[in-house]
């Protein structure tokens, strides 16, 4: 039998391929509030989320010495990256390392099998070509790096055991490599979003708002007819730092429950799909909610469901 | 950007196939000790071998109270050893999970990148038919009960702690699904290698035989010409305990070493490449050389030059 050949993978996988959503940014930019409120909106049996951080190549001992941190591609099994996520969009389920924070180690591996959503969130998921070919929408964080400092310094104080003289120390040796590896993927987002304040708009101490990007690579929902009545939200139409155009969706902190509520509606009416109105949005890791980020979800909800509907009705 | 695609592993792999060769048979068959004399024999940057008894769902702990052995499929990752397989055929890396026997526990799983030949033993390599198909070459190993029980218990209670009744027990436990999932295997294979005595043959206290079924379902190197010379060698057409046709080779124990030398270099001679004749055949675990074995592997040796001969000509 010399010419058996390889047919399952060939074929395209064995089941209907997932919608992948892709949450790409810097450490505590954000990317675990936002995917968890996605989580909470659809049914458990549809979705299934992955952290792509796990593919690291050594461990914290191995590490010492080596002359990039966990951040550096070379750092990470970035072609097994590349190869599960190309599985995962098949359709196939994936052996995924897992490493453990705690202790620094590489542990026993888990099974993922994709449900009809898969949420990829991490630091390099839009790294490679092949894995950015995986993803039907793609998302970038992007904070102002005041505030993601901050942000970090809180969490891993609170959660990780660390002082915030050791995070600012981690956050300086990792700034080469964000740059050189992190930021760049910023520019293959169909959507770019910034949680923080809208210089020139927002007064100190107002609630975070949010800027959305969003690109003309995928099909956003035609939001000009309420946005006309809104005060607290715009879209604008403007060039991104590379010189491309975008339409930029602000939306203020300072936005009232009422409005907030008329665009969500919207956004949702929209979606010609047959379900309840998501009421887990915007809640976030602290306590409290924020519409900003309550919208964001919305809008990603609204690529998600937009994505399956078509792809059930093709 | 809706409709991208997934295109790397349907193209079929980024390198070249390499020869897939599996050997599959029951715990303490021989397949370490034929596997170990191919590597020797085939230069480290070209070969790479791979157990797949390391895809356990359950650690030991878990597997307790359970109502199935190691040995049952569904105590395994199935699906993920075959997409494994599939993508060494593929000559794609892989991520193997690691089963660490000593402490029974799963660990950190370890990167696997095919080179020219890939080994692959364990105990359910040709389980499946996805699995079956990644192959060039498939070897079962079916020695007498008997005789696997006593290499067994010798392995077990000198390498892994184990009582010589413990073992015992175990193989006890084991065999329903031996007898329902490994030696089913034996089928599926183009060459069936039994070591062991040759009844009406082999007076007892000979050195061990070994009987090559060698199925027509791969091109054999025709060994009739200097099989008609030997004395303690035998090519015989006989119906296999299926009913189908095969020829079994027989190498008695008690063959000279000028006629182990002289089928060696036949075999070899009908390969027509540019190696060095390969000295290091027949090594036993515990010291000692067999020439069976080293007949054995030698069949091995010539399918997987034959098979990349095949592939570089092409």
């Amino acid at each position: 039998m010399p010419h058996r050949i390889v047919h399952m993978l060939r074929a395209g996988g064995s089941g209907r391929r997932p919608v992948m959503l892709a949450i790409a940014g810097d450490s505590a930019a954000g990317k675990t509030t936002l995917t968890r409120g996605l989580l909470e909106c659809l049914s458990e049996d549809r979705i299934t989320a992955v952290c792509v951080d796990d593919y690291h190549r050594f461990d914290r001992v191995e590490r010492r010495g080596k002359p990039f941190t966990a951040l550096h591609p070379d750092c990470n099994h970035i072609e097994i990256m590349e190869q599960h996520l190309q599985l995962l969009a098949m359709g196939e389920p994936i052996l995924k390392p897992v490493y453990d924070h705690g202790s620094g180690k590489l542990i026993r591996p888990e099974l993922i099998e994709p449900r009809d959503f898969v949420i990829v969130e991490g630091l390099l998921p839009l790294y490679s070509k092949v894995a950015r070919a995986c993803f039907d929408i793609t998302v970038f964080l992007d904070p102002p790096e005041n505030l993601r400092y901050d942000w970090k310094i809180q969490r891993d104080t609170a959660k990780r055991g660390y002082t915030a003289d050791q995070v600012r120390a981690e956050l300086e040796m990792r700034e080469p490599e964000s740059a050189a590896f992190i930021r760049p993927q910023r520019k293959h987002a169909d959507i770019v979003v910034r949680f923080g304040a809208i210089p020139g708009h927002d007064a100190p101490d107002t609630p975070l708002s949010s800027e959305l990007l969003l690109r003309p690579t995928i099909d956003h929902p035609n939001l000009a007819g309420v946005l006309d009545r809104a005060e607290a939200m715009h879209l604008k139409l403007l060039r991104d730092t590379d010189g491309r155009p975008v339409d930029a969706l602000h939306v203020h902190g300072y936005v009232s429950p009422e409005e907030s509520e008329l665009v969500k509606k919207a956004i949702w009416e929209r979606l010609d799909v047959d379900l309840p109105f998501p009421q887990a949005l915007g809640r976030l890791t602290g306590g409290g909610v924020s519409d900003p980020v309550a919208i964001t979800q919305l809008m990603l909800l609204y690529h998600l469901l937009e994505a399956d509907r078509l792809r059930m009705a093709s």
